[in-house]
């Protein structure tokens, strides 16, 4: 059986990583400010509503750093629902006082290297509620995209199912030390994005990212074949927050 | 024989991804985004008669993220027409409200892998029709540049024909797999742009990209030998559509 | 017991950038010129309050080379107050003169391979001081982040923890050879940033920078499994020396 | 006898890429643009000139894709004419139309691996002619910057003189065969620029281009040697066909 | 006795790569041009002042290429002095006409493969003089930076002294070779900047430089140690042609 025949996918994935651009947004006048307000208003709340109906997902957290201001993290059926909805956050007055930072384009994924027993999986409901999730609203959120390493000897690829299957086992072993700690949303991006994977965890203690992700590096898995892409921070945003955020 | 002289060409392309510059295009008034769309039409248009006369091809695609907003992929005969189109496009009202965000110079090419018997391949109508082809209205577009490797004991061009031939063949036998689900152009771009190869992918379902790309790399002329860009995913733009896109 | 678990945390630390935008400088008038130093001050004088009060740091550098102008480095209890504080920064009238230049995120860590006795190491005030340390106010300060390595036979998370702690025990011997001359906090940002750790020295005289990390690169653990990333070096800003390279 | 010194040098090359500002094209007046041309012009006229005269040779080309517009390939005695001569382009009303998009500083070269016979060969016409070439009118040009490759047993400057003349001579086979169809201008950029050497090839039929690099890629010197920077590929300008790149 | 207790110091280097804005020096007015050709004049007034003082030495270069326009190289007693001096120039009318190209911090070094014999080297005038230099007016300059490579079995910092010696005496066999061709000044960056070193050569003929470096790569200590930057060639600005190079 092939691999790709072997992992489950969910929800599509858009994280969009934008920046604050506080000169325009400082010139602007209180109107052009209120009605840019409304427009986010407005927009946090249709996600919402979305949400609620179980059609998707929204997370909105801020970062930490230079890197971005905010990330919106999107889970929708379709990829035209993501496209549609970065158009029409494009078109709003608020996005004019944002600058693009970064996005990443995946799709919610479940491993082929858990069992997943007898049956049509999709007809398990736990199965499908981790291929659809409503997002957590923890205080923290850490995003990277990463890859297997494809180098000389450290070929991931090249290893038999049985090497790759029983080192993710133990590489899992550790993530199960942070149950209840750490929420980790796998999205798979082999062909839809430059890695082939994204992680995102959620976590009301940031220093839990820290161990959590320094104890897997001394594991096979990402010692020898993990390769790993710039790694943002942040914390949650709910509408009100947001809003001071932007208070002048 | 040469290896080059194995190799059949086509059509020459370019990728020409743009970013919308929604900031001017808001500030815009109706009479001059009127003009930019009446440019896009007209594009569109020739574009499409060019295809009716069989002198060339193009697909028009959006593209989830920031990367870009929307792909044009213009198949023509010559590197002269290629260079003529984007100057016109650039000249246009509508290319003011956009900006660059990649693009790919490339020739179609069928491999030297596939025996192609005897005779004058190009007096094979198949051939002809897979060397310069009309691009699938498919829903989605996926596209990535690639190398073969070559690092040490991973070079590609250090193998023998028969030992490229044969892992070629495994590799082809993925890719039949998914017939009828994926359309894939292969373009040649040595001696034309940074990478060795671009792979444009068709297909009604986002997640055979996915899996396709996937399960290839488990094939080991990936797993040793494939060195990838940046992957860009969309979907389908007619007319009617890219209007939607562009209506404030 | 794992890696993870011996490391202790400090301080979230936020190095902060920046470099500044002179031609709109220049171009203020005098009043607005006031107000933007009268923001300096105030939050200098914050910052400083902060300190006083035990709960943070902050120091303040210039930027010796095109790559910034100066830098804040922040030492706070939470992400939370790093990120109230870079926003806080943002809506001032002198942020509108600067431009961001880089940033790190991460935070103070006491290595695992240090012995550190017997009972709670954060009852011990000497570690607590280390832990949430006041930045020195020396000459001169030097930041850069790095890696371990993990390339094929130079993989550090792939040896054993006695081959760790042996040559970092050598690498704090170097160290040591310093003492009195470079203080040096080591923030961790596995998790956090796109490197693994942050070094930030300082001392009276730059020279020992010079000195102590070419000394070290000769060290097996910087020889064959450091990896660099840029190097900043700058000069101590007070408030009026501050003053004195913004004035006209 | 050292290496250095069997090379022979002649002419300095400016390759000078460049992007037209669409927008501020546009913007402009008609009198505005009727005095760049004119700039233009004159130029063209100016290095046409020099070339007449054996004072150095200028080709003049378009680039398709996003990467440039126009290439201006001088060849000219000393670094100073250079010099002297993209300031004096960079001060023309043609110039502020224009961005810049990438640069190459070099000196034409033949290489130490031919026998270059008895005698000075600076006193043999035909020599002279190849360091101090008029650079042909093909319709097509193709630019790329390389490396020989030092990368631990891929090391080509580890090789004894008899290996890399050996290999040589065999790249030397593949470059003969297509004499008449590529011609070919090696100039070398150690200590002058980022690469170790530049190629620019012309030919009348673009496909050559990739047929060349590809059938060399197998040769061994690259294969295991070489290392690639950016491809720029074009069509020939004549001062017509360049005023109507720009007619609006 | 530890390695970098063996290298001598002496006068900090700040080269500061700038480019001309060209569309805002042609679009001032005569007077403001007046006004910086003057900031640009006291500079460089200033400057010569210092060098006769014995307290420092500034070369003045332009660069051929679009990597910039010309190169200030500083030579100071501290880093203090190169801060001043750039944020003084930051100041300047002259300065809004330029934006940023590159700039590197270093320190002037004597290596310590050399054996320096008995007593304190500094004592030595000659030692002072190559310490503390006072930068030639040589026709051409050129500048790039380096590392030692630290790549498994290439590990330049795991061979022993003996070693490093005893190729570093070879290497320094090809440089004597160009003795009263070439002048070349050492700076570290150890600690300081993004590579170890920065590597300045003046020649009266630029194509030594190639000729030189050319050479060297074939030795062991660049061919299988080292690792460079870009590299930036130029000529030789006095005041006059500095002015020249402005004049409209």
């Amino acid at each position: 059986m092939n691999e790709a025949a072997l992992t489950l996918e969910g929800w599509y994935a858009l994280h969009d990583f934008r920046s604050i651009d506080w000169s325009a947004w400082k010139a602007a006048d209180d109107e052009e400010r209120a009605g840019a307000l409304e427009d986010l208003h407005q927009f946090l709340q249709d996600w919402n509503a979305f949400e609620q109906e179980g059609k998707g997902s929204t997370a909105v957290y801020s970062i930490v750093g230079q890197k971005a201001d905010f990330v919106f993290m999107h889970l929708r059926e379709t990829l035209e629902e993501l496209n549609a909805l970065e158009n029409a956050f494009n078109k709003t007055t608020f996005a004019q006082y944002t600058t693009k930072a970064y996005s990443y384009v995946s799709i919610v994924e479940l491993s082929n290297y858990m069992g997943s027993g007898d049956g049509d999986p999709k007809a398990n409901p736990e199965v499908m509620a981790r291929l659809q999730p409503i997002l957590p609203k923890s205080k923290h959120i850490c995003f990277y995209p990463m890859n297997k390493k494809r180098d000389l000897s450290d070929n991931w690829y090249m290893l038999s199912m049985e090497e790759r299957r029983s080192m993710m086992r133990s590489h899992g072993m550790i993530g199960r030390g942070y149950a209840g700690k750490v929420k980790q949303i796998i999205t798979g991006s082999v062909g839809l994005d430059d890695w082939e994977w994204g992680v995102t965890l959620f976590s009301d203690d940031a220093l839990h990212f820290k161990k959590l992700v320094y104890e897997m590096r001394f594991d096979e898995v990402s010692a020898r074949f993990g390769e790993f892409g710039s790694f943002y921070v942040g914390n949650l945003l709910n509408e009100q927050r947001f809003e001071e955020m932007l208070k002048l």
